[in-house]
């Protein structure tokens, strides 16, 4: 019931720049601290620092009445910077819009995206024409790529010479991924998106001074995807659909790969204990994908997932969750790499 | 971070009426439950369920799939209904306005309001231009004044023939609980607020019979208060201003006292180790008050109160917290009673 209260709470108390002004002076009061971040009533600072304090994240002197940082001065600068970007995801794309959740869930829509931004589609439609959609949703996924695909180029195999489609691979960044990850001559990988993200694409890979090994194919996952290939990755996709959608985008990769082709999957997964305690994913992924983002989705148990590719065809050779020790406890997806191979 | 995702999970599952469908019949799927509720996709109904199923609320068949409730089967209409209440209010009154919290801090002012409604005052201003408001604040406030009434009543004394004024008491509805609790010959109850009240209160007192025992007096108690009483109530009040103006009301109010007379406070109060755990009052008035509400107040410890009373003038005679096993586990407010007497 105080989860609304308690995460703006927090958000506030860094957005107002409170952290960053008891970091360089220790000791501010309410009324220094007030006047500092430019806020109307030193009273207000009082009220919202009564949760850090309780929560242990600010320490005051009862003598002085002064605030310092207390567990917050121990947490690393990048570790902060990936929370807070956690925290403005989730205040920008899902808090206002949550409020029509029962209506999304209804119509199968995202209702608040349309009441908010007067958004016909989905959240990633929406983050083209919308500045402040698109600089939340940006810099989480910058920060979650780059902390997630170093672990994902390290758990999948991609044979030398192979060639490569990444499929929904929006502007290129997972095919630049591939390519300096997984290097060797004849490599090469195919971006496969909307026609719309080609020129970006391209731009990006000559950018990169990768034009020669990446290229780009437009079309729809849910029309044709395009055959040939040894290898697909489908990565931060398949959690976005329903059952239905995600295996006709497994059957459309099915055939698009060679016999003894693989695909990689990168996706959130859920416990296969759901009560699994210190796991957040049913906590968040539900409500954002059906009131925030898609009007539907959402992630699978590793095992759905496994059962999901076995009705498309494949034969599942490796299934690996991220241990949860290797995740920092801010950061709520836990992630898992399926590879599976066309058997025939 | 996954407060505000877990909450309106929680909501929509209720809101979609899945709850009461589990109740009337036990064993639903996903696609019943989304066939019999309206909702698009069963998927939807699957993924929403996940977070219940892990809190233990409800219980999932695996071999069938099919739901039932779990614990919330055994928890009584009544506190479900009281629940709800407050879900509803934190949905309606703050959800969407606490995205705007950090701007109202800065400017002392409830910014959601505006943004969201075109409203320039405080909630109570806004509701009685919209409904929605409105009716999500009333029944809470409905609730809320039934169960802690009959409390606060048993806890002061009013002794027979008292000169009683209900300070800023709306409607008159303390007024007329104050008549029903403490009757006694030449009692006299008197509501003081805003004299656009007058005509409701009056209607009020007269729907009860009253009116020869109750009386309205119009004005404002930031301008002066009415003289000559022996007892001043001040309910669900004091906690909607910073220190300043808490100090101008009860100066206000001490000079409306006769000598010896008796001022009775019931507010909620956060606790005197902030860090008390179970004690959620710090986790959802400030960010409440702030950014939903008033665009400053907030409650204070008990003992903050107690100083600011004897700042104005009183002698504190009684502070009484209600018990916290007194409180159901839904109900976030810890009330609280001061009484202190005018001594000079």
């Amino acid at each position: 019931m105080v989860g609304p209260s308690r995460f703006m709470t927090l958000v506030s108390v860094f957005e107002l720049g409170i952290v960053d002004r008891l970091r360089a002076t220790p000791g501010l009061t309410a009324a220094q601290l007030a006047e500092a971040v430019g806020a109307a009533r030193p009273d207000a600072v009082e009220q919202l620092l009564f949760l850090l304090v309780k929560e242990g994240f600010i320490a005051q002197d009862e003598t002085t009445g002064g605030y310092r940082l207390d567990a917050l001065a121990d947490v690393a600068e990048s570790d902060l910077k990936r929370a807070l970007s956690y925290m403005n995801l989730i205040k920008v794309t899902a808090l206002r819009q949550l409020f029509y959740l029962t209506q999304s869930v209804r119509t199968g829509t995202v209702v608040g995206l349309k009441e908010l931004y007067g958004a016909e589609g989905t959240l990633y439609d929406a983050v083209d024409d919308h500045q402040d959609l698109n600089d939340s949703w940006l810099t989480l996924m910058n920060t979650v790529t780059a902390n997630i695909d170093p672990w994902f180029f390290a758990n999948v195999d991609i044979p030398p010479g192979s060639q490569v489609l990444d499929v929904a691979g929006n502007t290129g960044l997972g095919a630049i991924h591939t390519y300096r990850h997984k290097a060797s001559p004849g490599l090469r990988v195919t971006t496969f998106d909307l026609a719309h993200k080609e020129t970006e694409a391209l731009a990006n890979f000559k950018a990169e001074g990768l034009q020669e090994h990446l290229s780009f194919i437009g079309g729809n996952v849910f029309d044709e995807i395009p055959r040939g290939f040894d290898v697909a990755l489908i990565k931060h996709f398949l959690d976005m659909f329903d059952k239905a959608d995600v295996l006709t985008i497994l059957k459309g990769v099915h055939t698009s790969l060679n016999t003894g082709g693989t695909v990689h999957i990168l996706v959130p997964v859920y416990p296969e204990d759901i009560k699994e305690a210190g796991n957040y994913n049913v906590d968040f992924f539900p409500a954002f994908f059906l009131g925030a983002a898609m009007g539907q989705g959402g992630p699978q148990k590793l095992s759905t997932y496994q059962s999901w590719l076995e009705e498309a065809g494949f034969e599942v050779t490796a299934a690996l969750t991220k241990d949860s020790s290797e995740i920092p406890a801010d950061v709520i997806p836990v992630q898992a790499i399926l590879s599976a191979t066309k058997i025939a």
